[in-house]
């Protein structure tokens, strides 16, 4: 499991009071940066392989400014070109985002997408919810 | 069917150069605010009912800066306390993304979910998905 | 002057009940996409010329959710190689940011500010503050 | 000095490869959390009674994903009502962002700026810029 920690921000609130819904996402993509590393060890958008296919999240509880929140990122299945992962959002100690999201491996240039390297894949497994 | 017309942002867009998959629920949200508005015709956040409880979304294809795009917004299901939109992103007359949200009606003084008000009910009958 | 209309998102919005202030500079930068478009026709990224340099906002008035914006954008100035813009935020027929934008015109790839182009001067003319 | 280590997403980046120019407000404005408690210690937006007036950036160097950031507050000027901020942004040991901020000490019930609080002055003058 990958653990990201991260500070609401005042402009991730909304008028209701608490963090608006579409900040869920940005933070779960936040969550993957280690992940994205794996596929791309300088972070270079040129050589960038992972496209996002699918998100399904439960919104559980409201997220409030002014207290941390954890991303937690676990891998759920590792296809042959694919990769979903189960992710959750936790503050003061209670699950208030989860959700899957799934990623296809893809050679942007070719514009096919591509198996999972074989030491990404070994890596990954490392990660894995159980 | 609800339409809403957006100009992609500069902002909008990622390192990959295109619009960043975080950026689909924000239109989303956006393509809603009619339909916010039946529940609470002033927009006022005090009186507001609708919380967003999962959104499910599938990326078709990438969505690029310099080109409009139509958000358009069905009624999928209306539930006694819940509603289930149907949404589709569209841009260059293909549809890069689609989805399905739910919402229940909640009064957060009370701190309990209300049945949608037969008025509104009336109105979002008229944009169902068939 | 351009003008845009803009409707606000409720993901706009924060806990104060209004529009937060970073999302001034995004309705900004928003208000310049036909401006943009002078520079690069076809908006690509790869020959993308206009590098921010300052942006200068004062927060006059607060802008709610529920009412459309409308962005003006003036030309200032224009320098050598750089260029200077006026923009004002409205809503409710009353100026809620106003603010100078900064612009150089830029060869990112041999790294070096360039003239602004002959016929792209004769039209920011069309646009000028007076 | 206020520091704060924020990292880079994905969904920060733009079509030019970098962090995009409305993403510093948002950086800057995440640097004040320390001294947003310093005015309203539970974080309420009930209370909130910092305003802001006027943002003024300088754009010195782009700022890239896959490294993070620290952003660095200072108290500039503290005025009877109101409060001047200067702001930096560092990557790679080197100031990207640069600006001034000034926010108004504002009753939003009362609708009148107020003194800021005595205590608040002495904490604020440990974080002044000489």
């Amino acid at each position: 499991m990958y653990r990201t920690m991260i500070e609401p921000r005042v402009s991730e609130t909304d008028g209701l009071g608490h963090i608006n819904n579409t900040v869920a996402p940005v933070w779960l993509e936040a969550g993957r940066n280690k992940l994205f590393k794996l596929f791309n060890a300088n972070h270079s958008f040129k050589d960038w392989k992972m496209i996002i296919v699918n998100m399904n999240i439960d919104y559980v509880r409201a997220i409030y400014f002014g207290k941390n929140v954890e991303v937690r990122t676990w891998v759920k299945k590792i296809g042959t070109t694919s990769l979903q992962l189960y992710e959750e959002i936790w503050q003061n100690e209670t699950c208030c985002v989860k959700g899957t999201t799934t990623y296809v491996h893809y050679n942007r240039e070719k514009q096919l997408s591509e198996p999972l390297p074989e030491e990404v894949r070994k890596e990954l497994k490392k990660h894995c919810y159980r």
